[in-house]
């Protein structure tokens, strides 16, 4: 999506260590108009397949999927990092390593809201080592809803998330893939 | 705001100790047609306000901002907890109590997203003690930029909150001002 990868270009901030930060328009300030066009996108990519409901994580994919389910006319529901040993058997619960933090995370959603008929788009910010979209489609599978994808804001390509999601058989389609970051600030999409 | 009252006495669980469960359509499961109506309501509320940007907290009050905004046309900033000991000079800082996790959480926005020329409508789901929106309005004040208002979903206007923003001189309009919570499922309404 040229949109995205322009504004990368533009406003995107390459650190040590292959990160890159998109803190003034995606994932702490954002972009409302280009989460639109963002949403638009997901729809042209996904809107055959019926979707029923979005499933993200907190925090930063939740502004995506929100704005992008108006597209799809149905409900967002956000998976919660826990941070209680809650034994009640009225969640899905998967574990989830933060790369960034450095620590495993329980992350759960409630039975309600996941259901065996639900067909269930994985929607987040960022795509790099893929735990959390594992996670998120661990716990789609463990309601037995079918995963149909994942929509994905960025995408770093030269990590193995991509691989890993794409392997396990989902479709990934990220509207940004970033091949390369270089320490002169520019950045090589796919 | 009529539509979310209904929504709220169809919908809402009451369980022990005054809490009112809304995660089937406002913060886990997100309702994101009711969200456009409350995204509108509270542009009639504060569209004349020239609001350059709509600040909440992670994570549940983020999807409402983020369709809120549409109406708006301005960027949204979430404050995040914050979990590391930052001594950095780029982030505005204060401490929320969470009366649910019986903690206390740095609360942080990076300075390059609140200037002291905008005029920042705080938006969140629930005001019960304040909290959470009084660490919003620090930020704002630290930041020498306007606050508004706050456009809040649900008040719980039992507990302190609205009193306590009120008297810190902030416009409070609330879709929602629950009186009371009866023990046999039953909503009272202001």
């Amino acid at each position: 999506m040229k949109l995205l990868e322009e504004r990368i270009r533009r406003d995107g901030i390459i650190r040590e260590g292959d990160v890159l930060k998109v803190d003034s328009f995606l994932n702490h300030q954002m972009d409302i108009d280009l989460f639109q066009e963002m949403g638009k996108e997901f729809y042209r990519l996904f809107g055959e397949e019926n979707v029923t409901k979005i499933l993200t994580i907190e925090s930063s994919g939740i502004g995506i999927a929100c704005v992008a389910a108006e597209y799809f006319h149905c409900p967002v529901l956000f998976a919660k990092k826990s941070k209680t040993k809650n034994i009640a058997g009225d969640v899905y619960r998967t574990k989830v390593m933060s790369f960034t933090h450095g620590r495993e995370y329980d992350v759960i959603v409630s039975r309600d809201f996941l259901k065996a008929e639900d067909r269930v788009l994985l929607i987040d910010d960022f795509l790099a080592n893929g735990a959390a979209l594992l996670g998120l489609k661990d716990l789609v599978d463990q309601s037995g809803a079918t995963p149909v994808g994942a929509g994905i804001a960025v995408e770093k390509a030269f990590q193995p998330g991509g691989k890993r999601l794409r392997d396990a058989g989902m479709r990934v389609e990220s509207l940004a893939k970033v091949a390369a970051l270089h320490d002169d600030g520019t950045v090589d999409f796919c």
